[in-house]
């Protein structure tokens, strides 16, 4: 039985809206603001092949579509409000919209963050999916903004790195094959968590932040030149993530600097913050390591182990790098 | 020269944004929604070869993209605030780009829409496009909703009907071949209106309104349905575009009923609001049609000249249908 596009919304994404709010099944939602706040907005756009495997299982990748947006709103401080689901399918098989629709709703509960509308269009070369979420930040604050770096701040980063890279070359027969690891690290490029009640937290203590999905090199690099102003990072600091210690230390190192499809936050705070970031962490259950220094000359740098600093190449994810 | 996700971003999408807003560059875009209004949101796929031929101008295509999600604003009576733009392209030309953003840019200027952020990916099969639309109403206004049509509701139409249709049979050879009927109608398939402005003035004269991007009856059926009421329409009081006169009389009735990418609205009032009504088309300059009335019993029916009623499929476009 064929699935009209109206009964797959109606069946699979119709929800009733919260309060005041109109949802799924208009020409477009209406979502009433808290008071004094401002609109924090993102999208991305997820294509088969290119940003996830044909074979992920669908309930995990309605949680990822929603969650590397959701991770966009955290590196803003931004608090979600909701989010439009815009989806491309060729012949749309019922199971596997039921599991989507399980994982990308159970994300929405989660973070309170309702699915308010969309779109669904047939796309026969296979599936894509373009999230919009967005969300609200005090109407005093700029937010968590790429420029606001200044010389001198600490350079932080959230959770542990490089398990997303490393789950991509097992699974892409990058790495030799090795169940035990892949299931250590799977779930941090599957499943990630977006870090929301970090960045709320640190709208209060930290100046910059940015989730680093393109790899901590690049996505630093786009924190400093939107600053005008540099950074050293010590590499022996880099929080690698535990599973990943029968590695060869360079593959790690490249891992945790370059690797990419990471939902972690990097952000810049003034030294006099240190403890209260440390009591952040203890408070939200997530490490929060000081990796390096903003430093006023431009350029990214590696602090070695014997205090020498080499440049440092801003190689992440490009979508159109040659 | 390959053109990097970055440089492409910079050098065709990247405005000042206005006033206290921040625009494209973070990892999200912080948006102050003027005092005492709600947010209104939308968003739409186009796929290359679904939606829009390969060989459509880029310029046309930007506004497209942008005109088709502006039209979901208007069908609630909103205020366009921003646009976010997710763009999946195969090997990036310059010129195709910078005619897209061209043509992108010159409705979001004429608008007060500006694009406020996105994202751009890779994608070898052909362009995709998503666009965001937001926009705002007032805050005790719940929007012209396909829920509020009432029984002894005017039905009204804005502008031409069956041209994008017939535009549609032309290029695909489905009509016999004619360059000056093509010139006359094709502007109304490539070059849509947003009715933004008749949209925000009916929110003080209609209840129910609706885009009929999906074709006059199959939307209208979303109304009635949202509305739990009917309605008839007068077959002889349907607007045919003046093009039409020469094709034969079957098929521009088909075309005005059934035909999609419909940018104009069809909106319901109580017959008080027909004088205003008609007041406000004057102004605008936009023509608007009372084509039937709203009823108590279910279903969608034609009044011929006769007198007679038919029943109305509603055979509007569904992408997912068999």
């Amino acid at each position: 039985m064929a699935l009209g596009e109206f009964s797959l919304i109606e069946r699979y994404f119709l929800r009733p809206a919260p309060g005041n709010t109109l949802g799924v099944g208009d020409d477009a939602a209406r979502v009433e603001l808290p008071a004094a706040t401002a609109l924090v907005i993102c999208k991305d756009l997820l294509i088969e092949g290119r940003h996830f495997f044909s074979d992920v299982a669908p309930q995990t990748l309605g949680h990822k579509a929603l969650a590397v947006n959701l991770s966009d709103l955290a590196a803003m401080g931004a608090e979600p409000l909701g989010c439009l689901l815009g989806l491309g399918l060729p012949e749309p098989e019922e199971r596997w919209l039921e599991s989507f629709a399980q994982g990308f709703h159970a994300l929405c509960d989660e973070t309170q963050c309702p699915l308010l509308g969309g779109d669904t269009v047939r796309h026969e070369q296979g599936v894509l999916i373009s999230v919009t979420a967005f969300g609200t930040l005090p109407l005093g604050h700029p937010g968590l903004r790429r420029s606001a770096a200044r010389a001198g701040d600490d350079l932080w980063v959230s959770g542990w790195l490089g398990a997303a890279d490393t789950a991509l070359g097992l699974l892409r027969g990058e790495l030799p094959a090795d169940d035990a690891l892949l299931a250590q690290v799977r779930g941090a490029l599957e499943r990630p968590t977006p870090r929301l009640s970090l960045g709320r937290a640190l709208l209060d203590l930290a100046h910059a932040a940015i989730d680093i999905s393109d790899g901590l090199a690049q996505d630093l690099g786009h924190v400093l030149k939107a600053s005008d102003c540099g950074a050293v990072i010590d590499l022996a600091s880099l929080p690698a993530h535990p599973a990943l210690s029968k590695l060869p230390a360079a593959r790690v190192l490249r891992a945790m600097l370059n690797g990419g499809d990471v939902y972690e936050l990097c952000f810049t705070a003034d030294p006099s913050k240190r403890l209260a970031i440390a009591a952040l962490a203890g408070q939200l259950m997530v490490p929060l390591t000081r990796i390096g220094q903003i430093k006023s000359d431009p350029g990214l740098f590696a602090r070695q182990d014997n205090g020498q600093q080499i440049p440092l190449a801003a190689q992440g994810f490009d979508h159109f790098a040659g």
